[in-house]
């Protein structure tokens, strides 16, 4: 059965140097901000922080750097799922020795239409490899990115061998009958929606909360919204909540949210992105500014950042 | 104007040992067998490879291996291209040090639906940071595997930027039309097809001939096409050529010719994949092996391995 607390996790964003290096300093103040604004947590190294566009080394001098400066690491969620199984390990046996047991966990990407019986096999792999009681295993359900679903079965079998590991499972399908079906599903587990649109529908069915990337910018309202929920707001914060995520999601997700940051923070070089991904051009940037002003009502730089 | 003599390369499979890590001994025996056998080359670390389930070390490791053991490194590609740039590059200067210049880069294939200039901007990075006149690059096009496209406008734009340094393009679409057309398109580049189903078609258009997983199992016969292309012996070649294929393409790939390397050369581990690609069942062995002997008329174990 489910039992700690709903939560809201800012998946966040990695601010980049000049050379497209990650700049830990800035990534560290970043997460404090997020902790500050009402974020119940935060995910290092998910989709929405270019983590697969990281080597492993550059990923756990990031967390080092953020746990340093004195970051809670039980706060923390770090992403450690990469094709390769070594690195996967590696990422997990570093995330532990810093401090963060919960770890969020894509299955590997490269091979499509592989079997259940491989995938269990790889997290398997983790498992044993890690060996070690402490870690929270989360599944990192994103068909549309990794083109590699999680299956119910598999999270079954998982739960039957590691019962005490296996925490959860971040659901980034973006359907709302597939979340809502895996919160039915998995009473045992914290379901997260990947999105703060499936917030107070998630608090209603008895999921966890969500892991969202737009909490980058809206952690002070999700935040709201999480200590409301059971009252008369929480439809109108819910419906403001869907009207920034819409608005944002007319651009491509990371470069809009870094274009944003940029915008609010007026600090730091938010516009840099490790290719593939590009920033927005100029234009984007101006219409995707308006954009989550008008349907935030937040016109304000963020002066405390 | 594409100028070296057409050529059939064999995407090496990776030999692991019982703890799935890299057994580096048997791929440096494997692929001077693969050398001996008419190979004209060999790729390490393709798709077939396994690549993307090592990290970057074990990659480097493996490469040096084979080149310590007195393989000539000019007889080599190495692939090279991964999520994380950082990698890509070692990689790169790994292979150059090593004195292999042919490198097969995969796009960075986490994101999805990236712009044509996101990766433009990937291949920038690549050719910028290893800065060297003696890399050549070869573009690996494997949409349903890396859901990443190579676009023509983006090999286009790089061989203006790059004159010297781009070298080839890997069709491995499985798409008689899209290689047909890669060849016509692409005169000043070597154009492999991904498979020998396609290797007399490839030579008759002109191309460089074909890299291939089968060819781990085909080499004899693939080097004897290429040596008599253009006598009327060529049509039944290559029949026989696209019947091992098609009969071995009946299971996953790389287990299935794993399992017919266990069978032909009764020596090491060849059953241990790294998952998420798991080994063929006992039943599916028999059944490929039949299969493959039916197809190829090959039923001699390989003494000389």
């Amino acid at each position: 059965m489910y039992s700690p607390r709903p939560a809201v996790l800012t998946a966040s964003l990695t601010p980049l140097d000049q050379d497209l290096n990650i700049d830990s300093d800035h990534l560290a103040r970043h997460v404090q901000w997020l902790l500050r604004r009402g974020a119940s947590g935060v995910v290092l190294m998910g989709t929405t922080g270019e983590a697969n566009s990281f080597s492993a080394s550059e990923r756990m001098m990031a967390l080092e750097a953020v746990v340093d400066s004195g970051v809670d690491p039980e706060k923390l969620i770090v992403g450690a799922g990469c094709c390769a199984l070594k690195d996967t390990v590696d990422l997990t046996r570093n995330a532990l020795r810093a401090g963060v047991h919960r770890i969020l966990v894509l299955p590997p990407f490269y091979y499509k239409q592989v079997s259940e019986d491989g995938l269990f096999a790889a997290y398997d792999y983790l498992l044993q490899s890690v060996g070690s009681d402490e870690i929270r295993v989360y599944f990192y359900h994103f068909p549309k990115m990794s083109a590699i679903p999680i299956p119910v079965a598999l999270v079954e079998r998982l739960i039957q061998a590691y019962p005490g590991s296996i925490a959860g499972f971040k659901d980034s399908s973006g359907d709302w009958a597939h979340i809502s079906a895996m919160i039915r599903h998995f009473r045992e587990l914290e379901v997260f929606a990947g999105s703060e649109q499936f917030l107070l529908g998630t608090l209603e069915a008895g999921g966890a909360g969500c892991i969202s990337a737009t909490a980058n910018v809206t952690s002070q309202l999700a935040a709201e919204l999480l200590h409301k929920w059971k009252t008369p707001e929480a439809k109108m914060l819910q419906a403001r909540l869907y009207n920034i995520r819409s608005a944002v999601e007319q651009w491509p997700m990371i470069p809009a949210l870094k274009a944003l940051m940029q915008e609010l923070t007026q600090q730091g070089n938010w516009a840099n992105l490790r290719p593939p991904l590009k920033a927005l051009n100029p234009r984007e940037v101006s219409a995707c500014i308006q954009a989550y002003q008008a349907a935030s009502g937040d016109n304000h730089r963020k002066s405390e950042y």
